[in-house]
């Protein structure tokens, strides 16, 4: 059966060493964020996650969520236990603001627990996931009154959330949403429609389910700015806080899915259900923007730990199954045969996946620092630079991580040989369960779009120059030191293709949008590797000095980091070329000739 | 539901126009394979594929294979009736030689009809897929009596045929097997021992089926050396013909895959069973070769199946899911929204699949002619160019082809959205059938480095010096032709590459293997992209005369070639770097590193 070990070495590196987040230790929540404390928890949350999570991964894989007659869910076995101990051991408060009962600890710190979780269980990950999205909301965009009601509760866990946009019709395009709310005297709505898609959308698990819902208000406009957000709790609460009437917000179906058997997946019918407006109306898209923002980047690192878990996987099984000899001899002449790990293909799929898991991993504790810099930073331009970053990064975090995540849980299984193939090893489940990252929240295609439509032209362009000028500065701060040659220099390749290939965008994609959109999947891979490329540069740099070090650990950095330049960098030149074919041949057939 | 519609246009095309077919008239089987013949096959073929088969692929999907205590298994629903459909219409002794009651019809044409079958049903399909290759076995290295005794059923149909090598500690590694055999005084063996992911190892679908096993005779030597062939027929065949004593030949278990759950995957226990040597003793492998051959070829088409199916499927609901509006204006103003195949990255992914199908069904009918000539040419010359490139290209086309398939199934669910996660809709099976074929019959890293390290070096490189002269032949002959510039040009990017590769391979790999190894995978890509970039150059010279046609089929293909050529051949600037990149950094790590 697969298993699963936390990365915390690799995680402190990124926290102590790389992003040195102590010097933000004036900052809130980073003073009580500690190397002492960061490492407790840690190694709690890894242990948590090893022994109770990891092992009810197959389970929920086999078992899934079953719906009975009266629309109620039960988790797969085991899930209801675990996430009672997560709730009882105040998992969900590390992160939430303290004014509703949270420890108040920075963004960073939580993201690598996230990962953790996910990886043990990607299934079971997605309840409070999803949870912390609508709490997100709530916080941003709720009146007082609706936080005290339902923040403190969510926070600690005892109740999770849920996010409903998609209906049958309607999932990119949520303009045509048809879900209705008719004003009651009393301030609440009634909704009514159908919402498809809902994970965690019914379940056994807490005592309540606070459903955020997309609606159109009687009598408001169509198209997106007739959307607004409600709050649509499962069981209505009462004015003492206690739980009341059971909201007709109902599961009517579970989906047979390809992965993910573990959250239940819904099709929610609401049928009158009382909800409260979150934020002013018609201003939903806005208020929902917030949550799938989180969202966008929780499911980009889910794509980072499809891959970690299914590459530690298939690093046990190279190392123990033999199979053949090496190509330069045998390297374990006593045995029948060599362990497959001495195979140079064998090696290449394991070393894609570390050099990626790896660079993603900082890419996304890097980023996610500049989300905490956003919110809690006295300076403007660090505040400015961190929006910039968060808007401009979180598509391309999102969609290049969950196709490379994927790609390299197929590799991972490809190791395995035949037996990838079979359920009983588990690496069917993390391909399966992979897949489904590079869809919701936005499928890959609609991220990209969203870079090179939106991100990429936003104050003229600001957040990019400013990403550009980052990688810039540390070339000609780095230029002359010839331990880092082979990684400026591999960053200097990237970066000088993703900028090409902007120029290529901004000068062709003005008068010709379909050059933007046939250029977008491509430039946003570019960008992804360009960006795991700097991270690559920045951690070569922090390792150098410790080559020596009697802690294999920096040696193995900086290797890996060589991986990187020589074998991932590369690609650039492929979706560069890309970029600049242009969309005639793209957009060359009509209809029927497909 | 996913449907399926037989491309018959495009076979046609390559048959009457790219190949010109007709003109072996003169070699056996093809003088009866008329145009007027070949068109009346295609037809009823696709009429069965589409009515009978493509409709059982969810059921089989659904159902799976059922193992009773006893270890007899029951197809799913509808195979077992299909297939006798299937033998009644005489389908199985199309391709099959005349002295064992085949048609004796070319193999080019056969390979036609097993697309259609394997892209409407693939798991079905390999109940005689994988009889044709046990036949093949059988009449390449089985003695006068063998023959007469087993291969006129199995060209009928009525006996199928399964291929056992695998056993659970070896599977590459041949040499470790351990099955026994054990000789008896009427020449005889019985064969003691386990095999594993036996497809369509028992099942209730033929009267009897045909298994052929290597085992270690007794005292042989360790090592593929010591492996022999036997036939070990489920039922012993008495010697008036009729059906015999049950060989014990038991399924075991049947597996829990990701996908093909319509083919019965079984564990093999032979406890003493009954067989008869096929070839010479410790010639084993010699013999299993010819079976694995035809079993690559078809696995390769596998690939090509699966994208084709799944391209149809996401081209029918591109057309018919109306989702945002076109990046340059309302294509469907009339209506809520425009379909989505307005889009330049949905038109991406369908235009990558549909360059790769066509090029490909063009690269595996190309083959197969040669498979044909090999046996059939009356010119010695033909003969052996034919041998090579049947050796040089079948690695390159299993796996290229099931790594690009699969690809393309993946970006045909990635169409669909969340609903392609659905099981309801049916692309999660395409994708989940299509992942197998990228690792049986041989891993694709297996065949990578069989091309790399067998097939390259074979005869001096004498195969891939001829193929290159080919394609260096068709540019002289068309670089002045303005029409088909973008093509030649297109052909001579790709074949400089391959060509530039190949050489840096002779120049670096013999000092160390470990560069070899390391490049093998894009290497096959790089020769993959090429293959598929001459069918293209050579389907657009054959097109372009007609461009002004009113069928508007040569039209389409110009702009699909050149799609080729300018957004898939800028892909092997990154294979060649990856090439040259060399081992170094992929074998930099020790084991403890990873």
């Amino acid at each position: 059966m697969a298993s699963y070990k936390a990365p915390i070495r690799d995680m402190q590196f990124i926290f102590d060493e790389l992003l040195q987040v102590d010097q933000y230790e004036a900052l809130e929540g980073f003073g009580e964020a500690t190397k002492e404390t960061r490492d407790q928890i840690l190694e709690e949350s890894a242990k948590f996650c090893e022994s109770v999570l990891a092992p009810l991964n197959k389970i929920g894989d086999e078992h899934g969520c079953v719906r009975a007659d009266d629309g109620s869910v039960t988790a797969p076995p085991g899930f209801k236990e675990a996430y009672a101990q997560y709730v009882e051991s105040g998992w969900p408060t590390i992160g939430a603001v303290t004014e509703f009962g949270g420890q108040g600890l920075p963004h960073v710190l939580t993201l690598a627990l996230s990962e953790m979780v996910s990886s043990s269980n990607m299934a079971w990950a997605m309840y409070p996931g999803l949870s912390h999205g609508a709490y997100s909301a709530i916080l941003a965009h709720g009146s007082q009154e609706l936080k005290e009601k339902y923040l403190p509760k969510m926070v600690t866990g005892e109740w999770t959330g849920t996010m409903n946009l998609t209906e049958p019709h309607c999932g990119t395009d949520l303009g045509m949403l048809r879900t209705k709310a008719e004003p009651n005297a009393d301030g609440s709505f009634n909704i009514t429609g159908q919402k498809i898609f809902i994970s965690a959308g019914e379940h056994d698990m807490a005592d309540n389910i606070i459903h955020l819902v997309i609606a159109r208000i009687a009598g408001a406009p169509a198209g997106t700015k007739g959307i607004s957000l409600f709050v649509v709790p499962k069981f209505i609460i009462n004015d003492d806080g206690t739980l009341g009437a059971r909201n007709p917000a109902v599961c009517g179906k579970i989906e047979e899915k390809m992965g993910i058997h573990g959250n239940s997946t819904c099709v929610m019918n609401y049928d009158g259900a009382k909800g409260w407006l979150v934020g002013e109306e018609g201003k939903g898209l806005n208020a929902m923007f917030v949550m799938m923002n989180v969202a966008r980047l929780g499911v980009g690192l889910q794509g980072l730990t499809q891959s970690e878990v299914s590459y530690q996987n298939a690093v046990i099984y190279a190392k123990d199954r033999i199979q053949g000899r090496s190509l330069t001899g045998p390297k374990n002449p006593d045995g029948p045969a060599d362990p497959i790990i001495v195979h140079p293909d064998i090696r290449r799929m394991l070393m894609d996946a570390k050099a990626f898991n790896e660079g993603a991993r900082a890419f996304v504790l890097w980023t996610a620092l500049h989300s905490d810099l956003l919110h809690l930073s006295p300076d403007e331009a660090a505040r400015t630079k961190a929006n910039d970053y968060m808007a401009l990064l979180t598509p391309v975090i999102k969609g290049y991580m969950t196709d490379k995540g994927f790609a390299n849980a197929v590799n991972a299984q490809q190791v395995y040989g035949g037996h990838g193939f079979i359920e009983e090893w588990g690496m069917s489940q993390f391909v399966r369960d992979a897949r489904i990252a590079m869809i919701y929240e936005g499928a890959n295609g609609v991220q990209a779009l969203d870079l090179v439509g939106r991100k990429l032209g936003q104050n003229s362009g600001r957040a990019l120059q400013t990403f550009l000028a980052e990688m810039d500065a540390f070339v000609a701060a780095n230029k002359d030191d010839v331990a880092l040659a082979p990684f400026v220099e591999g960053l200097v390749t990237a970066k000088s293709r993703l900028q090409e290939a902007s120029m290529w965008l901004m000068q062709n994609a003005m008068m010709n949008f379909d050059n933007a959109g046939a250029a977008s999947s491509d430039y946003m891979h570019l960008f992804g590797i360009t960006g795991l490329a700097y991270m690559w540069a920045l951690m070569a740099k922090t390792a150098a000095p410790k080559a020596n070090n009697s802690d294999p650990f920096y040696a193995t950095k900086l290797k890996t980091a060589r991986y990187y330049m020589e074998r991932v960098v590369p690609e650039t030149a492929m979706h560069l070329a890309k970029v600049k074919a242009g969309s005639a041949a793209v957009m060359a057939l009509s209809a029927d000739e497909f």
